[in-house]
């Protein structure tokens, strides 16, 4: 090793430590904003956080910071070493940071709090028009981007490669392909409905929360906080402060949400943040190892008979749920229920909804569809793939978040994790007793065996890398 | 008004907007501390406030800062214009931070969080001899700031201005002495004891958060978030972001930590922090103002009987009073209960404490007193104000969170806010049927008053300008 590179080293390892503080303090700046702010103070909340991101911003693209970066050679370290992790996503973020002019990045950004204000209206009117200024903006600031950063095969590669660095979409295609497949036949041959009333559950939300908060308690047996949203989501303030909330729409919603939430904060809890402040490899691998994690708890385990036969008896006491038994409640909570709504999907057909936008993104990106094009894009997919034609935008297009966020190639994590939950729950099973376990109610075996093959791994190896080995599957 | 002046005038207005922004951060910091974060966490969040501490302090002692503060002339701006009041304050506020040495300020503030630790395992323990060489370092610390700020009449003088920049000790001792007088002669009088067992309440805390957030609701009319934490307080965040909370260890200590809290919160609510923000203008007046907007609704309101009139009906709604009547509840709630610790004494007695804290802090800094002899000096003079000798050093010197904090000079404006949250009533009682308005649940008037008389003008006038200004009295 050369010395230079290790003064160097430590210089720029010392930065991100103090930058790793200010993303603390801006995770807290959203998650407040989320979770307790007055909204009659967004517009201030909105300055703080763009001070704090620029500030960010301009320490990662100073000429320091270029300099140290550009300094530092990765075959000085031991390959998977921790330096060489490090290393490796500094330059890799960095690489791809500095081909982008900041005036892009600042056109971006300064437009996705309009763009999203726009869906919010677009979607309360149904009306694709509100929000098609900025989207058309929005596609177009990406195009230039992935015009920059270059790709090998698509376009749309580029993308997702915000997301997954060792995935192209070509493989996605075929691992989406045979899922696709059998879904659509499956929806064909058994015709579930989407007019089926379903069943609804009264409860007092003080007391679900309650459940909920024994639920995250009794697996983890951590300090993880529950709050209440609109929408579930899990943070990282600082070390060990790791915070998930629920929706409490439904009595489902509220436990599968939390369930799906802590999946994401043990991962976070136990990733070496602490050990390692400020520094790539005690990052998360990818979102679909990460989603993976929010599905294997939310439905592998969470779906399951045996943990129901441990937690059924518990949830009678803060639900009453009348004369609905806990072989028809492991029935309700597994049953197929077509829906145009992604977010309200079952656990089996969701995967559909994702394959439809995996479809459309590259579309946008590869073929220059055009935007007015889209929504009808949507439909027609969707009535061919669900039988089922959307009323309106709301019910299609408009439905998500992520497209007015500019969040392109995000969407097919979510399927890749599902995938990856399953593939985990082969290789645990050889290992462990598991459904035993949950049975019992007893999570630590398989919190250990996460935390040694995933969790405290953080992000020494890429998301193929860690799948393949893991399960010796790929 | 000179052209170049109007331009630095601009100048640092912008740069205190921006620092605004870090101290909303700040005070979101401090928040979710005491609120929500794991305290595992701790150690990350200190680095966070140190960092954006720092980020303000270096801010505020630059030398474009200072060369910007000295080139404004007061002179320039019609006297209580917004200006005017703005470059007094900066001017204020500088001349004081110059004279300190930034070693004085860091080895202060890197003391007093060990300081902290020590305090509260020295009231755990009951042994002072844990906090005193921490708080003989920082009364050392104080007394050298002292000779660095200068003073008129007497050493201690130099500390309340901390908190009141025009009144001094000796026109406290003016105020303080009569009242001192009297409460000891009632005390030897009437011999309340301090043995008497309590009535309590039992309460289910949700059902008592729930009557609590009602009464905020209620009464302001506004979203003032209420959360609980062990000490009760009350902060902004960013405009119309105001939160309070209260403790829920008994009933009582519940509802006026509430009504306490919400006093200060509406004054926080309704200073003019939108229109001014950044501004010293925006801010309250001094802390003996705000502490008698928090008396004025916790004991002048809240411990009425038309309040109750009102809200007992309520109460027992949430709270199962047993045979309590709203009579007995109202004179329970305003008996004279001797306590040797001050949070936990009645309205009345409670200004002694305050007077007991007022000597000793003027002993230390006008005579010197040594360390040694300070837990036996709070001990006799509390024997000879309330004719009970603490137990040990948790009842006696160690019972307050303030001097291991270095706030010396801060209690005297509990008293000050008493007795101008007293001459308030009078003044508001010649304008507005008060206790009326009360009985009916109508407090929109009275709050109408004080934003015309108090929160609207913000720091326009000090403390006795706008006494004088209000009441017509001193």
């Amino acid at each position: 090793m050369l010395k230079t590179n290790s003064k160097n080293y430590d210089k720029l390892l010392k930065i991100n430590q103090k930058l790793a503080h200010y993303e603390s303090i801006l995770s807290l700046l959203y998650w407040d904003d989320r979770v307790c702010m007055n909204p009659e103070s967004a517009p201030y909340r909105g300055k703080q956080i763009a001070i704090i991101t620029e500030y960010i911003h301009k320490a990662k693209t100073s000429k320091t910071y270029s300099n140290l970066v550009e300094s530092l050679n990765l075959d000085d370290y031991p390959k998977y070493s921790p330096q060489w992790v490090n290393i490796k996503w500094w330059k890799y973020e960095y690489e791809r940071n500095k081909k982008i002019p900041p005036k892009l990045i600042s056109k971006l950004s300064q437009l996705i709090p309009e763009s999203l204000q726009a869906w919010e209206k677009a979607k309360k009117e149904k009306k694709f028009k509100i929000l098609k200024p900025y989207l058309k903006k929005i596609i177009q600031i990406n195009k230039e981007m992935i015009q920059k950063w270059g790709y090998e095969q698509e376009p749309y590669e580029a993308l997702v490669k915000n997301y997954e660095i060792d995935i192209t979409p070509k493989q996605i295609e075929t691992i989406f392909c045979p899922l696709q497949k059998s879904l659509i036949q499956i929806i064909k041959k058994y015709q579930p409905t989407l007019s089926q009333k379903p069943q609804t559950f009264n409860f007092d939300q003080h007391k679900l929360e309650q459940f909920c908060k024994y639920l995250v308690k009794k697996i983890s047996n951590l300090n993880i906080r529950l709050d209440p949203t609109t929408h579930p989501f899990a943070t990282t303030i600082s070390p060990f402060d790791i915070r998930i909330t629920t929706r409490y729409n439904k009595l489902e919603s509220a436990i599968f949400g939390t369930l799906h939430e802590l999946g994401h904060g043990l991962y976070d809890y136990y990733l070496p943040q602490h050990q390692y402040f400020g520094q790539p490899i005690s990052q998360s691998v990818s979102l679909s190892i990460h989603e993976s994690q929010s599905r294997f708890f939310e439905n592998i385990i969470g779906r399951s008979l045996p943990f129901w036969k441990y937690f059924y008896n518990q949830l009678i006491k803060y639900v009453d749920l009348s004369n609905i038994t806990l072989e028809k409640f492991v029935k309700y909570i597994n049953k197929i229920d077509l829906q145009p709504i992604r977010t309200e999907a079952d656990e089996f057909t969701y995967n559909l909804h994702i394959i439809l936008r995996f479809e459309i993104e590259r579309k946008i990106f590869n073929e220059n569809i055009q935007i007015d094009e889209l929504p009808e894009l949507w439909n027609e997919l969707f009535k061919q793939y669900f039988e089922y034609y959307p009323q309106d935008d709301s019910e299609g297009i408009l439905q998500d978040i992520h497209w007015a966020e500019s969040l392109f190639g995000y969407f097919p994590t979510y399927t890749l994790g599902n995938l990856i939950a399953a593939q985990l729950l082969n290789t645990i099973s050889q290992k462990i007793n598991i459904y035993q376990q949950i049975e019992n109610g007893q999570f630590q075996e398989i919190i250990q065996f996460l935390k040694e093959n995933i969790y405290l791994l953080g992000k020494t190896y890429t998301t193929n890398e860690l799948v393949q080995k893991i399960t010796n599957e790929q």
